[in-house]
């Protein structure tokens, strides 16, 4: 069963690819965990290169060619647009399963790991948004092209992370030294306890300012303590308002109460309005991960800064480095 | 927290990009009222260039590392394929969110402003398409990036107005001294009411054929006889249909009848079919901004004057040349 | 209505394309009855000459600027993914309307004609799947872009017994001669009915392994003995996993029977387990449509001997291989 036909390709002379070792390239990107001082430094290196790049030229081919899946079991505009963004910018390509996935193979039956080992024919990597704790790992394990987790439930979502952490270095040239306040849901917010994790690699003070009932996790705030951080608890914003150089703002949703007088009683000590912020440094950041529902006042938009817009940018900064770098290309 | 890494990128020697003074580079596409002639001069000569390109060529690269939002809140696949298609045959990129907005960060209540600040920083335009009138230009008002309007409810479709006047000058070669006859439902047809203020700009007869309580709205009607236009309004196509040189057919739907007897009676005046073409003039072309449920008979497709899926092209060559001049590169 | 401007392409010198003489240029996709010996060879000698390219470089520009609309009326990841890479690793771009599409212009009446019309305007190439049997063959005699039928309900699904075929020969280098088993719904599953019609092209000993109620329809059975292969029919896959050189394996639902005591009674008839595997030849396939649902033990899946997820990956070989073809360009 042989045909002579004209070869399409010729595959003579290939130049041999140049995997760059930055020690992530062919990894999966599963937790903040993965981060130590050095790769942190490398990531936001790249990332900031990644910035000059959009800002002065738009976009480029390091990724020409490769195909990324984004793979999302629940809608995330912010976060599916982001990564598309990030492969779109860098030259690369993308097969988009942002909605139905439900619908189909997965309501016949399929497991995440044959649904993993089926994109993985098609992808140079994977993203994976999920519900369930854990998917991002049991994907992992099955693909052999690596899987970056866009968020596994209550469990990680290591890329909002690192977009924390870049933007505050970003935004102040540097982590060590500053005071950090977290504002609102503490107990439930993801992004707060993997920033947190984080920031325990640095020389930071912490404070954390919540209802009662949505204090920070005790083995989060544990772990604070052992890396020996200057920590501080406090239920009222106004508390940390003047010291504070990041302001990092969560929701407190109506819904975690049992008590709605006691929601009414305290929602507005974790409200971020343009009089509050007449109180803090001239140079300090209003963080947020967004989306934001009425705690942080609109008109405080136009305050210099206010942060959170630039930093949903440094997601797609962060995301186009770790692209570039688990597929060897940065 | 420096770290020292062999750069990715070079930015040296980069060229300046020479925007071409086109009035429309940077600024939104919002409605039809900012064309004038000369606006409309020039994007129709560009679009035609497109069509140039596209029959000769398929595509150029004019867009390249472009990325364009298309942000359908309604779903329309017409009109959404038509601008990731644009957007494509220029070389650009495109992050599709037309499925699902819904269920994602504005189910969790985040305001149109927020979602179009987020997208901004992700795209270089944003193709918006929202149920609610006035939304495009909220759009506009908050977006650094240029942001053409996709349809915002019963307010402005100005794209759609802008590639049926082009198909007349493209099938007819001019539009000045035309005869152009508007069939159907003019009460509440949006196409209708755009195309017809932006031929108030030229020296046209206009007819306006409809069941009474579908007539063209006393606004606009006073607007194309302050225009001094030549203009009639009349019952049943057959009135018009000897001396059109454009039919421009839309549809009438029985949900506006309070009166069913009064629609059945009535329908059938409002219809194309093969017999009626027998009438009109050889060379004139009957238009529809699709889709279409009966109001032409499928056996007019074949008559070389039926200009409808022409007109639908036409919307991707328009949608190239205002993609192109936004993003000041035509 | 002149307007002088600066042109923005060149159109002079454009070389003229080569149009390459396969057989397929042009045309349809719609049915394997249109693949004779000398089609199917040309499409396996592409669809390998594709497997070396993603595999030595990862993709290339064979379709730079072509537009493949993807119309998926019901959602079937895999397949819309394995398309969507398919296109891009060439270098071409999609226009992915793979969900929704009932709660567009459909479901605004449109016709299957209408929206087929439509997008030929914006496309070189349609890629339809579509729950109704012959709609892909409306399809194609609407649209003046090649249609490639992704499976149009109970009728086919061609590149589905493409693939399945070309994993035979790419994984035992032949197909003549071999014993090939089909195992598990021979009565409904579409993708046996179709590559058992392509197998009465070859010299190859064919057996059927189903429960009573699940045989292989009188048709198709008649049209292997007319064919005059060596065919038998069994109850059981122990029957013939000595021997077989490809088991090719589907699922038994329950909800075929109307009898549950009896689908209990034969279903362990039909599962492939490691255990069954330790009667099979050294050199010998497991291949499977996917999805799966239990009647291939998970455990399986580390045997050299399965071949699904590969038959999955020459998927994308093979309909890059066609996507190339209809185009002109392989």
């Amino acid at each position: 069963m042989t045909v002579k036909l004209k070869p399409l390709f010729n595959f003579d002379n290939l130049p041999t690819p140049e995997l760059i070792g930055n020690g992530l390239t062919g990894k999966d990107i599963l937790s903040v965990e993965q981060f130590d001082q050095d790769k942190l430094k490398y990531v936001f290196a790249r990332a900031h290169e990644m910035r000059e790049l959009v800002e002065r030229v738009g976009h480029c081919d390091l990724l020409a060619g490769k195909v990324a899946s984004c793979l999302f079991y629940e809608p995330s505009t912010r976060t599916s647009a982001s990564f598309i963004a990030a492969m779109e910018r860098l030259g690369g390509s993308v097969i988009p399963i942002t909605q139905g996935v439900q619908f189909s193979s997965v309501s016949k039956g399929e497991t995440l790991a044959d649904t993993i080992r089926t994109l993985e024919q098609y992808s140079d990597v994977i993203v994976l948004r999920h519900p369930e704790i854990g998917s991002a790992q049991v994907a992992a394990d099955y693909s052999r092209v690596p899987v970056i987790n866009a968020g596994d439930g209550a469990g990680e979502h290591p890329t909002q992370a690192l977009l924390d952490l870049f933007t505050i270095r970003e935004e102040l040239g540097r982590i060590d030294g500053l005071k950090i306040a977290m504002v609102g849901d503490l107990r439930y917010g993801r992004t707060v306890h993997s920033l947190t994790r984080l920031l325990t690699q640095y020389d930071v003070s912490l404070r954390f300012v919540s209802p009662e009932i949505l204090r920070l996790p005790l083995t989060i705030m544990n772990h604070v303590i052992d890396a020996g951080l200057d920590v501080r608890e406090t239920h009222d914003v106004a508390d940390v308002i003047k010291n504070a150089d990041v302001l990092y703002v969560t929701r407190v949703q109506k819904e975690r109460f049992t008590d709605l007088a006691q929601y009414e009683e305290v929602k507005d000590h974790y409200v971020i309005t343009p009089e509050i912020m007449t109180q803090a440094k001239e140079k300090m950041i209003v963080m947020h991960p967004l989306p934001r529902v009425g705690e942080i006042h609109y008109t405080v938009d136009h305050d210099p800064r206010a942060a959170y817009f630039r930093q949903v940018k440094n997601g797609m900064y962060i995301r186009m480095a770790l692209l570039a770098a688990v597929l060897g290309r940065a």
